[in-house]
Order: structure tokens, then C-alpha cells, then sequence
């Protein structure tokens, strides 16, 4: 049975903007009070946008799909509040470029969805995870992930510096890509780290990624994979794989049954020692740009939250030295990763280190992300799997640079797998 | 004599907002009929803005400091139109972090100055030189570099991709600095390249610069220089040096003599092969980034100039392996120029080809620039030579970086030296 929410199913019925805001309509009234993915929802807005779009004489390859907008991205009709106290109601009139860009090819903005604090903190909101109400969905890209899992948008934009985009994903059971960096526009996103951050894109089915790559201008590649048989694939544990839990790790061993038995090859892909640090130079980089990234808010807030303090007072005492090094880690790494990489069809890694952790207070750990943020390759987090709590747990398949094609294609080869094999337990 | 229109001065003086308003109001009146620096400019509107600055309870470190702004950046209470159709009007109510952070400071914006098509663009715009009104004052920064160097702004913002800030600070005689990458926020800022956008800063005073550092929390370091005497120098000729014109080569040589005269030890830094792409790289990095930074911009605007249509339809055709081969040159040239420069205390390149070009169609050449805005590192053109036209020709002092502060002292010691040459042979 084919997904309702998918833009495929609903470019394939025909329909108009305005039945589809009339079904989210509905879908919201029902699933919002509970997992309260949304910063700003106006149904009457909805509609509006939903008669302008039917309006246009020509339709758009996204006409009329909904998309929901993580609150740290900027949208020219709605507020952009970043879940902080400066920022209440503001609306600086102007969409980020991918919202302008979406807008064009005739999507329909279902409204702003929450944000942990300016996307630069684990410190929990209000939103919930829509398979467990007692769960976090995952941050800081909350309410994106936990609207799409739970119907009320078809697609929608996070952002990601550490594991905002695919952590969630993963928590939430859907469908999760990380572009290369840059290959997707930054302008309008708030600014934390101008290397990591990344915008992000969830969706329920691969093939609405492969639609939103077509919009967003990616080149098909000249050898794409046509299914898992044949696929080399290298499996990285990643240097923080001791933060991983059994879930996690049992999960990973399962998603390599399942692709061997669909005729992929799987190997492990060991990192040289020259990745060791990585995580570490990780963290000095974000401080670092940190630092100048919230500087104006420091000095326009007088009671920020001290972690925003901690950073534009560089309490971690970072020197020139020490940062040079670390920004030089970062680039010996992006090389020594595409050719290491050169060897596989495409990688394989943890989405997240556990389940959706019980409890709203923190968004969860990212330190299977950073490594691939700071590497800026391309991650498509696949759904499918389960753990034992019976929760989602995600499988990332990542690209070298520009090949982001690759990995959304494997992603939507391997989810099926995953998914068939859950079906089959159940 | 000291320059009355320096943050120095004015602040020495002791002045009201409302009185630095009132003279530079007279100022605007003269010159600007002549330079045309402004896009946008409302002498009631920064009469307000003084009023709400002098009714403050505490005076900021740059009170009253009139400070123009490149069209490209966000001003929450005047309009910023990118020099270009689609924004005509555009007043996004918010401001860029920079300019947030100076009207923290106490900072009043005098007007948003004309930048070239979206800052990513030779096409001249309306500014003329005030060295010689026939002449370009470069760009894309064109209205920032003419309004302080004619003295209606004291300060004044750019930005640099290629060489947008530097190239006019040499071209109009002022202090232009182009700070390490991403030391100042690029948010609000209108984006190009993010490996290589970078707000740049113009002043009339070194110590003018050394405020602006202290306001944008940049460490002093532990070993500052205090004088030319005894500093290690190193020319680079950068491998863009047959572009320059014999008035640079002459006044590089001059520049040296002058160094050496007062105590430097210049030698010749030789960049190892390794650089002789950097310069393509620089244009393949433009293009993508380009590619992803103009898409909206295209799809949302039929009659966009080619320029940016080229750069969306990948016209060089690059590939993922040509673009992570540039990337991956610039990564190692970042780190082979850490290296290299450690055994100077300060390296000097030319700022421009030639002085400033005549006729306003083109702003000029930026390839001595692109190499540095690439490398990430901070370049200060220090001012003080004339050309055989008698035009300005800049200096540019870079350190490595993070390490700003060296090149804005030693700039300042430099242009005392180079500047009391003109006199003495005037």
C-alpha cells in the first residue's frame, strides 16, 4: 500500500493545493496536541497559499506539497523565533534561499516546526516522538523530523551542524539526507558553523529525496547503482563506536545480513589513525566559529543561556595553534576520506547511537554525525529497521562528495530490505 | 595633522551622535553628488538614529561612529537591494550579525553603499573614485571603499569572494581589512561562496582597525610587534604576478626599500609548485558554490544577467572528481601556507594589479586577491604609495590565521612609513 503523504502518491492522484492542505488540515487537528511538532501552524494561512498555488498557470514538479520549515530558517510570511526569547514574533520578511527555492517550484509551506535553541544545543523542546510520546524525536531539528513521521508534512528542512538532520531521522523512522556541504544554499539558515552547518531534508520515501535533488539542481551521476546486487559496501564503526549501544550495534548487524542477502558485498572500511582526533577537532571548530557565530547575540542579550557565553568567551581557550590544527585535521581527513572511500560503492554507519532516549530534557547524542558533518559528505539515513523497545532505528549510507545521488539511491534500495525483514518478524 | 573623520578622532572629541551626524550630513552634501557611494541614504533618517543613540544610558565604544554599509548586507531599517531588479524596495527587517553587533556598540549606520550585481560581479556600478572621478574605485565593495576614503563614512563594510575589499582599499588609499575566514559572522550577508565569503572592514587609521578588532572579540596575541625594527618580512609575488602592472612592481620596490630602511628584513617568499593551480581551484570553488548560491535567484528571476545562469547550469562542467580536486588543493595549500609563513613575522603582496582603472564599466582585476580570500588568511592593505597617475596603490600585509591582529599593527606601521614617503617626494 502506497504512503498517502508521499509527494509521489500525491502528484500521482492529480491533486490540487487546496485538497491537500484540506487533508493536512484534518491530519494536524488530529496528531498535533499530541506530538506538537509545530513553532507556527495557521490553517487559514495554509489555505491561502493553497488558492495561490492553484492560482498559477503552470504547476510546479512540488505543487502543493507540504513542506514544514525547521523555525531557524527564515520564511518571508511566518515568524522565525529560533526557541528563543529574543527572536518572539519576529519576522524579517525575507525566505532562505531553499524556502525561495521550494516556493518556485511550487511547494506549500505548512509552517515553522521546532528547534532546540538557535539549532546549537541538545536542551530539549517541546516537541515528541510521534512512535513514543515519552520519547524525544531527537534534535535540534525536532519538530521537522517528528511532523514527517507523524503525516503532518510530507517533507521538511532541518538543518545540521553536529546530527541534527540524521539522528532524528533515525529516532523518528524516516528518511534523512544530509547533502555535500554547500550544494544545497546556507543563506537564511541562523549560523552556528559555517563548515558543519548543512541544511537537511526528511522525507517518508526515497523517492521524494530523488524529487527534491532534481529541484535542488543535482546532476544525476554517469554510474548510478541499480540495486544492492553486486554493491560494494564498507562499513565504518566510526571512532565513536563505543558510545553505541547493543540496540544500535544489533541493528547494524542485522542491516549487514540483509544487504549480503540481497547480494551486496559488506566489509568493514577501518579508519587510519589519522581520523582518531577527529571528533575532537570537531568540537574546537564549532567553538570556534561559535564564537563569532553568537557573538551579536551575547552582546544584544543580557541573560543568554550560558553555553552561548561559554563559546564567544572561548572558555575552552583555543589558541591560533590549536585551531589551525584542528581546521588542518579537518582538511587531511576530507582528502584521505575520498580516497579511502574510493575503494566501496558507498559507506555504511549508525545513524545514532541508541533508540530515541526516553525522556524530553535532551535531544539525544550526536557523535555518530559529527565526524560526516565535518567531512561534509553527503548522508542519507535509511529507515526500516527496529530496536527492542520497538522504536526506529535509522542505517546511514554516505557518499563521497557531489555523489549524493548515490547515496540517496542506496538508501531507498537498502530501506526496503529493512523494512521487508521487520514485516517479516512481526 | 590627525584625520578629523576617524573613530580615533571623533571619539577624542568627545562628540554627540547628533553632532557627528550634523557634519557628516554637510560632507554627504558635497561629495556625494560627485562619488555617488550610497544606494541608499536618508539624512533624517541618521538624524533619528543619533538622537537614539546620544538618549542611551552608556555610550559604546564606537558611539556615534558613522559607518557605511555595503548593499549586500541586511539592515533591519533600510532597504538592501543587491544592486539588482528582484530586490528593488527589499527591506528584510532584520540586521546582518555584523551590523548587530556594531549597533551594540554604539555604532550609527549612515546609509547602504553601492555594490556590484549581488557582490559577485566586475560590471562597475555608479561609484566614482574621489582620487579621480574618472576612475573606478573597484569593487564590489565600490561604495563602501569611495565613501571612507571621501571621508562621508569612517568605517565601512564589504564583503570579498574574490578580491572585493582589498582591491578597492588599495585603488582609493585606505585601510582595507579582510579579517581569517569566518572570524567575523557572515550571517545576513548575501552568500556567493562559502569558502570564501568574508565580511571585509574599511577605515581611514589602522588604530581604527584595532578598535573595530577589539569590538569583534579578537584575541590580542602574545607577541605583537611593536615597530618595523627587526620585523622578518616576506614578499610573495603570488603566481598571479605577470598580471601586475609596472606602477605595482615599482611601488612594491619602493615598499621594500622603505621596510628595510626602517629596520624590516625583507626576503622572498617562494611558494612551492604545489600553489601554481590555487588560482583555478579558486574560480572552480566560485562556480560551484555559485551553482547552489544562485539557484534561487534564477528560478525565481527570467531575466537574470547570463553570468549567474552560467554558474547554475554548471557551464565549466565540473564534475564531483574536478570539484573535491579543487577542494582538496585548497585544503593543502591551507595547511602548506601555515608551514611556509611560520618563518616570517609578517608577509607583503601586492593589493591590486595596477591603480585604479579609468571608466566605471569594469571594477578592475581581483587576481592578486583570490589566492588569500582561498588560503582563509587575514590581509590588510595598508595605503600610503602613489602611482605614476598618482593614484593610490595598497600594500597588503597577511598573517596566518587567526592572527589578525599582527597584520593590522604591522599595516599600520607600514603606512606611516610609506605614506611620509609621498611627502617627502611631493
Amino acid at each position: 500500500m502506497s504512503d498517502p503523504m508521499t509527494a509521489t502518491t500525491l502528484r500521482a492522484a492529480g491533486l490540487s493545493a487546496t485538497q491537500i492542505a484540506e487533508t493536512l488540515i484534518s491530519l494536524i487537528e488530529t496528531r498535533e496536541a499530541e506530538v506538537r511538532a509545530f513553532a507556527h501552524y495557521d490553517p487559514d494561512q495554509l489555505r491561502l497559499q493553497a488558492g495561490a498555488l492553484d492560482a498559477r498557470r503552470e504547476r510546479g514538479p512540488l505543487h502543493g506539497i507540504p513542506i514544514g520549515v525547521k523555525d531557524v530558517i527564515l520564511t518571508r510570511d511566518m515568524p522565525t523565533e529560533h526557541n528563543t526569547a529574543r527572536y518572539l514574533g519576529s519576522r524579517p520578511g525575507i525566505d532562505a534561499a531553499c524556502v525561495d527555492t521550494l516556493r518556485a517550484a511550487g511547494a506549500m509551506i505548512v509552517g515553522k516546526t521546532v528547534t532546540t535553541e538557535f539549532a546549537a544545543t541538545a536542551r530539549g523542546g517541546k516537541t515528541r516522538n510521534p512512535h513514543d510520546l515519552s520519547r524525544t524525536p531527537g534534535g535540534s531539528s525536532s519538530g521537522s523530523a517528528a511532523a514527517v513521521a507523524a503525516g503532518m508534512a510530507t517533507i521538511a528542512l532541518g538543518t545540521q551542524t553536529g546530527g541534527s538532520t540524521i539522528r532524528p531521522a533515525s529516532y523518528n523512522g524516516i528518511f534523512g539526507w544530509k547533502p555535500t556541504w554547500n550544494t544545497i544554499s546556507r543563506e537564511g539558515l541562523k549560523m552556528y558553523s559555517a563548515t558543519c552547518d548543512t541544511l537537511g531534508l526528511y522525507s517518508r520515501d526515497a523517492a521524494d529525496l530523488e524529487l527534491l535533488a532534481d529541484v535542488f539542481g543535482f546532476d544525476l551521476l554517469a554510474d548510478m547503482p541499480t540495486g544492492l546486487e553486486g554493491l560494494k559496501v564498507g562499513f565504518v564503526r566510526t571512532p565513536t563506536w563505543d558510545r553505541t549501544e547493543t540496540s544500535v550495534r544489533t541493528a547494524m548487524s542485522e542491516a549487514i545480513a540483509l544487504l549480503e542477502g540481497a547480494g551486496a558485498t559488506v566489509s568493514e572500511l577501518v579508519l587510519p589513525p589519522l581520523f582518531d582526533d577527529i571528533h575532537e577537532a570537531h568540537k574546537a571548530i564549532l567553538d570556534c566559529e561559535g564564537r563569532s557565530a553568537f557573538l551579536s547575540e551575547v552582546r544584544n542579550t543580557p541573560d543568554i543561556h550560558d553555553e552561548f557565553l561559554a563559546k564567544v568567551e572561548n572558555r575552552r581557550g583555543e589558541t591560533p595553534e590549536s585551531l589551525r590544527a584542528a581546521y588542518r585535521l579537518a582538511d587531511e581527513c576530507r582528502g584521505a576520506y575520498d580516497d579511502i572511500a574510493a575503494g566501496f560503492d558507498i559507506v555504511m554507519t549508525p545513524s545514532a547511537t541508541s533508540e530515541a532516549p526516553v525522556g524530553l530534557d535532551s535531544t539525544g547524542d550526536a557523535s555518530m554525525n559529527s565526524m560526516w558533518t565535518l567531512l561534509q559528505v553527503p548522508v542519507v539515513s535509511a529507515p526500516g529497521l527496529k530496536g527492542p523497545s520497538g522504536m526506529p532505528i535509522g542505517v546511514s549510507f554516505v557518499a563521497r562528495r557531489y555523489e549524493d545521488r548515490r547515496a540517496i539511491a542506496v538508501a531507498g534500495f537498502a530501506a526496503k530490505v529493512l523494512s521487508s525483514a521487520v514485516l517479516e518478524t512481526a
